[in-house]
């Protein structure tokens, strides 16, 4: 038995809920750890998590998403149950800059995220010996229009046939396909180094330090079809003035970026997160 | 009957609370708008907060405190229920410095908090035409050690009278008696100039700009027998620099101090805090 | 004499700047106080900043500009002396929203400006109440689409007439007309309740709603002839989170507007601000 | 020749400061890039930080020291020349925690420190396997209180062997002895795990724990007799709630001190920091 779940739901807001859905938990032997409820008035929309010990759970782990679908159906609930004892795999994907790269392994090897890296791609070489300092698999995508397809149908076999469930772009500069996105509905994470929706697309160093502005900022989100404007997971901000060069700004920007992908990933990988339209609720 | 609910709740942890809680909200017609809940696991402690909608509630609004009382006995709860058509009264006490009243003031104005501004109270005359701007009745206490106690007795008859609920210590340089404070526990609340623990006591600019500190900082927090150890509600610093005077930390943490004590008070108003041991639990 | 002077110059990069610039004060007995300087290698600009007692000056202060004007010309130095016992009069915008408007006023009275607010201008009644509290005169322009342009001609002699050096725009709703601008090139401060470039024109806090964005933010900026596009001063941003409605991004953000305003404003009246292209260079 | 010198100076405050320093650079060739003052107006201290190009400059640079020491002796200035072509060598001190040393080792090889790390000692075997990835020689010295005089003697041959200019305690557990620190006065720098001065001494994240503070922090300082009380460089915090334990707390602060710690080694490195009493002036 694992020691804990956590269970996602949405669906239109109406009375008995929050009771339908703690008394399943408690009837069945459940303690709550944590509950969080957002309601959306105007949209009538209900968005909860529920986090569990099963200690004493009197349904077996492998039934429960079973069991509890019967109320699901009832409230009309979408719902998603995650058990602790599930370690996922995620894929990396890099290109030449290493920083957000190595952040993410480190914190792998802090025992930040409670996941396995089960593989590490990029259109480079370069990453490899880095994989290979952190005894992850390396996979070499040289990405050309020609090839794009071919090669991202390819990756995609790959990241099946390794169980892949979260994709990580640590500055990864090639735009993915549609139809690679699809396969990976909201389990695309990107860091954007710029406050969204400021300095969409190319070079935001750039566009910031000519705008002058006085704050620059990264932003983590889900990858959607609409490229830079999935929802937003978590930004930060620093500092800069005009003493900053673009260089300047690019290496304050590192740690922005390495922060804030590192906390996205972690709250996606703690099952903190419902997206809903293209917004996130984060229950941190 | 009043539109919205609060119910804030503490007891040992168990089994079948969040299922007991709203179980009880949802039979007698609620609907749970917001509902949080944090679980002390070392300390085995439940605390969590459940706001709902009353229309359509089954249970005259006077008599849900009664009704809910034998759910809170079988579970051992300390609880409070705060609905939505009553506007506290609060007392303001200031003293020279007019910058955290004057704020207090216009954000009640602006809205910002569901409450009416019984009364100022300051040791110094000053505040008074403040005060009568706002159409606040106005009480002047000067203190001495000779007169405090006596001091302090009038006013509280006078707090009493005009049924206060809540004291903001909006920069006010007079040390509170333990028997005032025991009057209205976890019901003072005060802005510390400095980043608590730092810099207790008197002058914590002063203190600050010795130390050569590059933050700055505000703490809003619930007073307590022990000068500046209360439970903190809220804090916030600014950046400083060799080149900032006491003067200009002075001026700079004006806004600080402002910003942290209009959000430690919407956050009580709000009914949001939680106090357990010497913390704060924030719904926010 | 007055106390100090502050130097600001722009001018091509080239050897002996700083040189000629601090002997000249030092040969005719002035001290340093603060010198700062900024030279943007790429462009070959640089800018500078001094500020010196006049204390045993030997040039009169109304012979300074003069006798300062051939080293001026040596090096084609654009310059500009500001003298600390000049009080420069600032007009005040204002339309619905008073909380730009009073925390301005309220900081002039706490001494942050040394400056005198010699009128309010609204296109709206309302402000005259608070502009009356403060003992500032206030003037009403409602302006209409046909009356804008003659409505802009007259607020101009009121503001010359009056001898208005600095207008600033405490969340003042009308744009103003080009000709208008061009009336006071690098002295109008807007406050722009986003963190610009995210979020140009209109209702920027609904946008951000809309965008799903984890912070709100504000920009204090001088008014070009392109909306939201002029020099940046000031920016600053803070926290929000799927709970926060429209409402409550209006209510966070009002506390950064006048943060930010109220810097941006401080900065310019210690001539701390050289523009320079689009962008500022903010000595603080 | 060198491209460019920082000049750093301190001495009792003086008319003609500015000016004959800029003179000597600029009779000698040399184009100041940057100049920074501060005048402690009170204590009647000068501080000042010039950069200047040295392309065309007359002296010779290993004479610049000697010929400036004149002008020096003249207004009674303590200065140092830093050259841009010397790279310095810095000692990286660290126990079991990896995170801030991996991080500095990841900044010197992204550019970020115009240094070279010599070597990485510790107090424990741990530390040797990153240091070997970096390719920089690892030196074990495990410290009893019996054996910490003579570990920390031959500790300092190791260093003055290898040319070291600068320790950096990398979340180092021991308390050097102040004959140690004696030998690098303002020339090691630590990271203390809170914003210092909260929670001096062990363990400040169960302290802060224990407070209930809604922000941590982390303070680079440099490192003198008086543990946790040497001249402040850097301060950073970041927002904590009820929900974060103190292993969080510990997660989250790691992030914090990397930043900081990274900050303030740059600062150093880029001869920004002059000390003065207690405190710094950070020319940044």
């Amino acid at each position: 038995m694992p020691e804990t779940a956590a269970l996602l739901v949405s669906c239109p807001d109406q009375k008995g809920l929050v009771s339908g859905i703690s008394s399943f938990i408690f009837r069945n032997g459940g303690n709550i750890l944590q509950s969080d409820q957002y309601t959306d008035v105007e949209a009538g929309i209900f968005l909860a998590r529920f986090e569990f010990h099963l200690d004493g759970f009197q349904i077996p782990a492998d039934q429960i998403t079973e069991r509890f679908r019967s109320l699901a159906r009832e409230f009309s609930m979408e719902f998603e149950i995650h058990f602790s004892d599930h370690v996922p795999k995620i894929a990396l994907f890099a290109s030449r800059l290493p920083h957000c790269l190595e952040d993410l392994l480190q914190r792998q090897q802090a025992g930040e995220f409670k996941a396995e890296i089960g593989v590490v791609v990029s259109n480079h070489p370069d990453p490899g010996e880095i994989a290979s300092r952190y005894r992850v698999p390396f996979l070499h995508f040289p990405i050309t229009p020609e090839n794009k397809k071919q090669q991202e149908a390819e990756e995609l076999r790959e990241l099946r046939s390794r169980g892949i469930e979260l994709i990580v772009l640590a500055r990864y500069m090639q735009v993915l396909s549609e139809d690679f996105i699809a396969n990976y509905p909201n389990r695309i994470i990107n860091i954007h180094h710029s406050f969204l929706p400021a300095f969409v697309g190319a070079k935001p160093y750039h566009q910031a330090f000519l705008r002058g502005v006085k704050l620059i900022g990264a932003t983590g989100h889900y990858v959607t079809m609409n490229l830079d404007e999935g929802p937003i997971i978590e930004q930060e901000v620093a500092r800069v003035s005009h003493r900053d060069s673009i260089e300047d700004m690019i290496r304050k920007g590192r740690d922005l970026e390495r922060t804030v992908l590192g906390r996205a990933v972690r709250l996606h990988l703690c099952h903190r997160i419902l997206t809903y339209g293209n917004k996130t609720v984060v229950f941190d």
